[in-house]
């Protein structure tokens, strides 16, 4: 009989959709499971809408206390699906629970606060996940064994970015994105350390920045009511107050990584048609890779030791040749989306739990993540290189 | 309460994940639900299959005779995922067993069956899709609309491909897809009819093809136990013994449309590189449309009246400005995957079902590919034009 | 002392130019260069026009009468640059004034009359090229070379397309290139040929068509004075008058090789947002190849036996490792613009006059292209298959 | 009767023969031509070399000492296409001579000699163009336009790119080009400034640098005769000699312009795949540009206020109606390659020094960019912020 493991989720938004639709899939997909995903109950705490998001996303019971939820015996997994400001408190009290912890990323409002929340999970000896999804894109999973494989050769820099417009209108809501105090950070916390992950993933540990950053629309309108949709909801008219953005719209950083490679990281939510343009490109010293989100079944990979009359970029598609493709789609291109991230996700985080190994990134990773934004802001502010090892502080 | 429909599905292969991720995500994505699909029954003959098939898919029960879960009076909706040649009869015994009916494609061996097929399930009453999912690619979707509020003008031509290479390889197995009597015919019935599809939804009804066929490898190594993958799974060694391919792996068509249109299909199974290249390229009186699968959350338009100086196709990602937008992710390419066309697809057949209207393609739709198909192969032999509208007969 | 061939070119338009620029810049490209192009005479009917020309493009001399240059005892080479119609009088006369003879493509208004320039210039025992400049890509000479190596494989199928935008609007001017009496044909002859050549040159001889044609615009308006710039010159007004288009806007047909490959050519003049998209997809049993002219400096490659994990088109830039490449730019993407085609068809056009070969595509290329095209107009016509062998008259 | 200048060429290498094809094709674009460029005198040290340049490019006479030609009262324009370390001495010559002046980039060793050289052609009130011609590229103009016309508003960021391979072999000889006191830096100097060009002409002046440089090769072959073919001829065996390569192979710098806009640039040659990958993505409040030098027919641009149903990157190709298409070629995409760039500047600055005009980028701009390269390599040196203001000093 197939272990099952009873998922408490808190909060039922856009997250809370992509990771129900995982834990129903990833079975489908990775058989057998290393464990069943039990929908046993989601939090929100509006009652109406808790009870909505069980019925919707497949859960059998539903709360209005993640507390409850926490400290329910039947529970095994915590899965932190709520705004930024939150995840310490509900992620501290679910290791103290002896929860497996899954957290939506960023991990936290900053450095100090992850520390924190790593320094409880490793107390508890519990598992913990930080959901920066988009490593388990299959070609980024290519893109790692290329280099693991040394396929590229020693990689030389790193270019990365994650470009967005949905708020780039000036018109586009406030939503909680744009508040320091719920979201620690602007484009840096919500898609640049998505690219931070990428490089930390695919080149070594990043151990000096040097960043500068932009707010281009100092005030938006409020939002009121409803749940955040990402900006997609505009404010109705003109006459809506506005109120001041303390976070960043768009940074830029430079990062020294400690291979000796360098590189540059950029996010911005003020792009015209770029969409989810995360990227990277990076240069060995036998071969290039690039990546593109937006295209994201592709890999494009040049070797060097190609025949000179036929070197080039190679497209190369995901499928079942490639990382995670023998539990997905039988033949490249049928599709990746979004949930497969997701799926892949779940399941090697399930994995991890079952076989009692560590899931990666997990909060360290998030914890080191935390330490690098913090970095950035202070070497953007500064208007200097900061060094990362000296700001560091050891979580044993 | 919101309305709950059974669903027996006979069948456990690739096709059955698809459609149980579509079943578990669908109200997830579409809220509220038109109905929630419930994974009643799955059905495999070898009951250590289905057993299997029931806990890798959430499916309540499982059984070995199809008849019998078309009978269950607890079953709404028979959904057929079966090879080809079983079709038929599924689907005749589901309709007078008064089920809602959604059938992979082709419908049938050829019109004939696909006719009585048509005839049973008009005559029970019931719903009836056949499950064309490509054409509810999000920017498929867009390209109707387009079409529809005249932004292209009158179309003009018509150019459709689908290139893969899975099978490129002479040593892939004889998996039943390479079988007249299990398939009906080869790239014509398997991927062919998609584009068959796209062409009627696009632009209008083909009444006249001209084509040829081709059968590039003649034989293929047997196929000896296990589950048909596509041919991802290569015979072990040389001498595998083989046996005679009697489908064509590629054919080409020139077509004529009843709006007075022009263009031709294109698909073969032996195009390295191509991996689901569905394609399709129109050009209207006012504008051009691009679209490929393999990038599948894209649509290229051009319009024909933009500045001079800035006329070019433009590279549109799906979203939620663009159809089913608003179910799915909230901003453009987040990703659309191989899921997310079944799952838009699933939405659309219960809303036919719980509104009582017509799905599109339905059976009729099915059947009137199969006309074509069954002329495409008739033509390649004779080297000649054929007319649709002399070979079809009528259903009412 | 390197030798110097005196050029006299009959007409002095858009393409005029291009020849000119190919006279001047060959050498610097291809040194030693096989003979020096020297511009000696350029003839244009309307002595102002030539006068003009001659300063222009860099010629000593202007003529206003073709017969005197072709008859002048200076000129070795004749270069035929002026409207359809006129090539067979003028190519004729040349041969039979000794003079080597380049021809702007089509050669001839349909087969008849280029048997009979093919008849001159053999009778003569002067060198000929029609100029079918596009095959002098250097990403379609690497296309050549690959399949000449073997590293596609057998070819299986080739699909060519040419479409373009310049003339889709109802108003763009009734030039030469829209008239049956000058023009031969339409985007067949004036495009389409291109693209038969490109059949030839990389797959094989084509020995049966099955074709249609479209006029998607019956009638234009009148051209008054200039020259023709291809339809960019719009009619000033709604009430210029208008006349019949008697050739063809659009062609598509189906193809069979010698060698067993089948396929499809189509070209068409009403595509919007496509300016020059001339591509070819060629699918071999080892390999398959993509080009697009729009994107001239790269060749798309694939590879059947790569690596499974690192299968998929390259993408190659031509440059010094590719054919023609060390005459050209020393790195690939400095840019291969028109001019560079024509550069190397006046290369190899000069080094076959001086070392006494062949030079291909010659006139009977042209001949056998001719055939082909009437062969397309036939099928079309009758709306069945026409055998190409039996069509052809032998020329010895 | 047009008038005709007389034009002497220091340097014979790849970098006249594309000035000699612009001399040669410029009036056959645009016409009338502002003037005549005449290829007078063509300058090698190497007695035979010259003589071959001259037979080959198309000048009337050779010399082996540029001071004679500088010096010599027919020559109306000097171009100098000599390594970097020999620009001033020319040009100061020239200017004394008072000759207008064209002179390949970048201008001079660095900023104290390009003042010098600025000085110089004030003092004589000659013409003086700097020969960063991808600023020419059609496409690049038009994104020009566009910024100009408001049509993507106030530009928030740039990010510019010029990444190359030629020399990612570390077995490519040690050219001039990796020689600081030949070259004064590498990558920076040969390829980046060109970025900085395009970071001045379309966003504003550069007022900050944050830079890192790298040398990925710290030494390669002694090269041993022959021209420099920018490392397309490797060294024969492995023991040839090395020597230490003392320049940059990559930089990468952050930017901040007077307009509030932000950015980076980078450059390397060590990215395997890439050949001459100039780039620029331009963000602006209502909308994007992107332009890739190896696709160079095409701007990409989206507009924010495009419907949301069709908002995304339009690829537009140069051509009749964007800048410079009238003289160009009758259709877009017929193909801009390297030679129509140099065309273009030709034209430009012949029409600057025929209407007496200023020419851009003319010395100043070389010097300006001078500026802003030593600041880079200051930046890396000191790992700080560099002000331009600060450093710049005046030239009046």
């Amino acid at each position: 009989m197939m272990k099952k493991l009873n998922v408490g989720m808190i909060g039922g938004g856009f997250m809370g959709k992509a990771h129900s639709l995982a834990y129903a899939g990833m079975p489908m997909f990775f058989w057998p499971a290393p464990a069943i995903p039990h929908r046993h109950t989601v939090v929100d705490v509006n009652e109406g809408l808790a009870k909505d998001a069980a019925a919707r996303l497949g859960f059998d019971n539903y709360a209005t206390d993640w507390r409850e939820v926490v400290n329910n015996p039947e529970i095994d997994v915590i899965d932190i699906v709520t705004p930024n400001n939150t995840h310490a408190e509900i992620a501290i009290a679910a290791a103290k629970a002896g929860k497996h912890i899954i957290c939506e990323k960023p991990l936290a409002l900053g450095a100090e606060q992850a520390k924190e929340m790593l320094e409880a999970v490793k107390a508890a000896g519990v598992k913990h996940a930080v959901a920066f999804n988009y490593r388990r894109t299959p070609a980024v999973a290519l893109a790692k064994k290329y280099i693991e494989e040394g396929r590229i050769g020693k990689v030389l820099s790193f270019r990365g970015t994650y470009l967005q417009d949905w708020s780039a209108d000036p018109n586009s809501p406030l939503s909680w994105r744009f508040q320091k105090k719920i979201a620690g950070s602007g484009a840096l916390g919500d898609i640049g350390t998505h690219v931070v992950d990428y490089a930390r993933y695919l080149v070594g540990e990043i151990t000096d920045v040097n960043a500068m950053t932009k707010t281009w629309i100092p005030e938006r309108p409020i939002q009121t009511g409803g749940i955040d949709k990402l900006g997609t909801v505009k404010a109705g008219s003109d006459d809506v107050p506005k109120a001041a953005v303390d976070v960043d719209d768009e940074f830029i950083t430079m990062v020294k990584f400690d291979t000796g490679a360098i590189g540059t990281i950029e996010a911005t939510r003020n792009a015209h048609g770029r969409n989810n343009f995360l990227t990277f490109e990076i240069h060995g010293e036998k071969g290039s890779l690039y990546f593109n989100y937006e295209r994201r079944d592709e890999l494009q990979v040049c070797f060097a030791d190609d025949p000179s009359d036929a070197k080039g970029f190679r497209t190369v598609y995901s499928g079942p040749a490639t990382p995670y493709g023998e539990g997905l789609w039988p033949i490249p291109a049928l599709g990746i989306g979004y949930g497969e991230t997701k799926i892949i996700e779940t399941y090697d985080f399930f994995k991890a739990i079952s076989e009692d190994t560590e899931f990666s990134p997990n909060f360290n990773d998030g914890y080191q993540i935390e330490l690098i934004a913090d970095a950035i802001l202070e070497s953007a502010e500064k208007g200097q290189w900061i060094n990362l090892e000296k700001t560091a502080a050891a979580v044993k």
